[in-house]
């Protein structure tokens, strides 16, 4: 059996989030659109990546739900892509994938782009899983409870 | 600028991260090594992914310090693939993987199946970033500083 193409039925929700954003242009679109980029020639800026990928990858992010389109803030006739409250429900993705990127691969002392609360400056709180009591919990006092 | 084969040297902490595991079968992989996947023929299983592709994705997690290989457990030829600690620091990742795809890509009553506490049987607590402090912070209320 193909498993490729049908992710999106899998009674796993990683497998169904990663069948919707699990590649590397989808992540770093949404990665931007928080960062406040809103344009095509923004993300292809940001990107440096081809006009027809760029364009097909909106558009999937799109249909998904992830963005939408508004007419341009600055009444142009360009279309402006943000995101829904779906896509803006995917920040613990992004913080996630970057306390992970900051912990392992950046060498000690190599400078790199922080995500800082507004109002204080201040780096945001380290990002872990918990059990519902909210006790700090680990990879190994868990185990995934599949369908009969 | 191309940057697709240069995000590993990016200044932003998410993108590198991207960079690593940002494609559907690295972050399968680390799905099903999380859930106690470790034989090539059960990733396949599993995946159902071509030998050459998975043996390709398995040697590019090990090489990123992600998995790590020890002798079969059975005593057998077959060598067995496992998380190391850097690859356990993904856990956060999964989690919000998966309670996003939980919250929006099943239905209202599909089943879908659960990541529980072992000792509780209780699902984990929905992971949200959080300031500084403790509070609960959203996107709106942060910022990306970059670098100078």
């Amino acid at each position: 059996m193909n498993k490729r193409n049908d992710l999106g039925t899998e009674p796993c929700p990683v497998a169904r989030s990663i069948s919707v954003v699990g590649d590397r242009w989808s992540l770093l679109l949404v990665r931007d659109a928080f960062d406040g980029v809103c344009r095509f020639s923004d993300f292809q800026r940001s990107l440096g990546v081809a006009r027809n990928i760029l364009a097909e990858r909106l558009r999937r992010l799109v249909d998904a739900g992830i963005l939408e389109t508004r007419p341009g803030s600055n009444g142009g006739a360009h279309q402006e892509y943000v995101l829904t409250a779906q896509g803006q429900s995917l920040f613990p993705v992004v913080v996630a994938l970057r306390q992970w990127g900051e912990r392992h691969l950046f060498e000690q002392g190599e400078p790199h782009s922080e995500l800082v609360e507004k109002s204080t400056g201040q780096p945001l709180h380290f990002m872990a899983p918990q059990a519902a009591d909210g006790r700090p919990i680990s990879p190994g006092d868990t185990e995934v409870r599949k369908l009969a």
